[in-house]
């Protein structure tokens, strides 16, 4: 698999009393690591919900285990990439490292979610595109998508 | 004007490695505590975007002035008045106290704001209705707002 | 096991532009009610931090499931209590329901923990209290710690 | 003075239902940003704390004007630089645009703060040393503070 890889400082408003990172803010942390993961395809966030027809990735299963703490201050590395490709569903392991050493990880399970075509507001499981698959299995990161009209993704939006 | 008083126990995770409450979290609270005002309207959130088709209140000016810190496990007392109506937009002050004191003071200048007529995701300044400055102007409290259909605020959603 | 429950109601700044919970807040939720669980022991935060000489119960393992969205506006009850004890971890399981059906589960697996006797700053586990095991394993939450001096929870901090 | 320019991409997270950013999320914004100017002076806050024997800079007063709304995955640039010394008290500005066009801006009066000498866990404010004003008033940049003893800023948390 593409294993996409993420530096970040800790910020002090992710801390708490203890000093070290209040563990909710490593989920918002992993949220983003699939978004930057996803980008490999060569694709915006904007851009894979418009040319696809998707509403987003929404989780529906997560799981964490917290191995070393980390504060304010750390230089730490995020490494992601997907573990498993279901039909219309994925999971996505985040390792969190500080100087090379584990910290914690983790996964997401999401879904490839549509609008659902009856009821407004509601989504609908929609199966993964291939190419999608094809270009986030690559651990060569190579595979990209094209995207076929002209616009760019900036200006999509 | 009504005053709208809630009474908050400081979270663990609003706190900062200094044992303090992280400053951005205020603002979280001046933004929940300005709803609840609302709500005095008699209005649900949901009620009040359904019958006057607005979108929200989005706030175009902030400001707070931080007197005395909070720390984890302190029990805090808010308090929310609308101090200046404007013909689309208004202001809330909120002051924080603890045991009496003040700890910080601050306000938001929001606008009343439906979605623009021409341009779709944008949004547009509504004048505001004179029953939702009736009712938060009276000190009482009595001055409710009405649902004219025949549904609750909850099966509206 | 003492069941400890609260009503909350969903916030607008818990939710992201798919209308819906953004998932790490719902990790704040169970962190939050953790901590209204552990105070049915009689012990605020702070007087069970002093009593103790505990330094907090770090998080080592998280995990939840997302059955059902939850929106702006929405009224829920978030149910907590511990379902293993081990010598000096514990796990405590949440459930988040709307209109009494469920949302989400998940579980929070935490430590007794105070402070380092020999490195500064780091923490070890220590063996759980058994009045604290007694008091949330009663169902009826009788079971309340008496604080043997005589200064008052608030008056600790 | 010295202005600091970062770029971001505004994330899922940080937004609302009306899909644009949660006001109070730039205020975290603006806090980490008045970090990283602080690092153009050549010190981590870890090192910057241990050389000044500082426990943070505690936000007093802080003020923000919201001219356009910013959306996920948009790309915003943040300048921030000091724009007043005090005693022991300072302001930074902020100004977030995107596309080159301003989308808001903001200040934070914030104290150079040491722990208080009688009383444990207050602060006190402390004189702002004169290397920290020539740093930040040097638009070059070029002026950093050499860190005196052999230890390197990351060797010190």
């Amino acid at each position: 698999m593409l294993v996409n890889q993420r530096k970040l400082r800790i910020e002090w408003g992710q801390c708490d009393p203890a000093g070290i990172v209040f563990y909710p803010q490593y989920l918002i942390i992993f949220d983003t690591s699939t978004g930057w993961l996803f980008e490999r395809t060569g694709l915006s966030p904007s851009a894979m919900r418009k040319k696809y027809q998707i509403v987003g990735l929404p989780v529906v299963e997560v799981g964490a285990r917290f191995v070393m703490p980390c504060r304010f201050d750390d230089e730490v590395e995020v490494e992601s990439e997907v573990s498993e490709w279901g039909r219309s569903s994925f999971t996505v392991i985040h390792r969190l490292k500080r100087d090379g050493q584990l910290a914690l990880d983790g996964f997401e399970k999401r879904v490839w979610a549509g609008p659902h075509p009856d009821r407004s507001g509601a989504i609908q499981a929609r199966p993964l595109p291939a190419e999608i698959i094809a270009s986030l299995s690559d651990p060569t990161g190579a595979t990209t998508i094209a995207i076929h009209d002209s616009n760019k993704p900036k200006s999509e939006k």
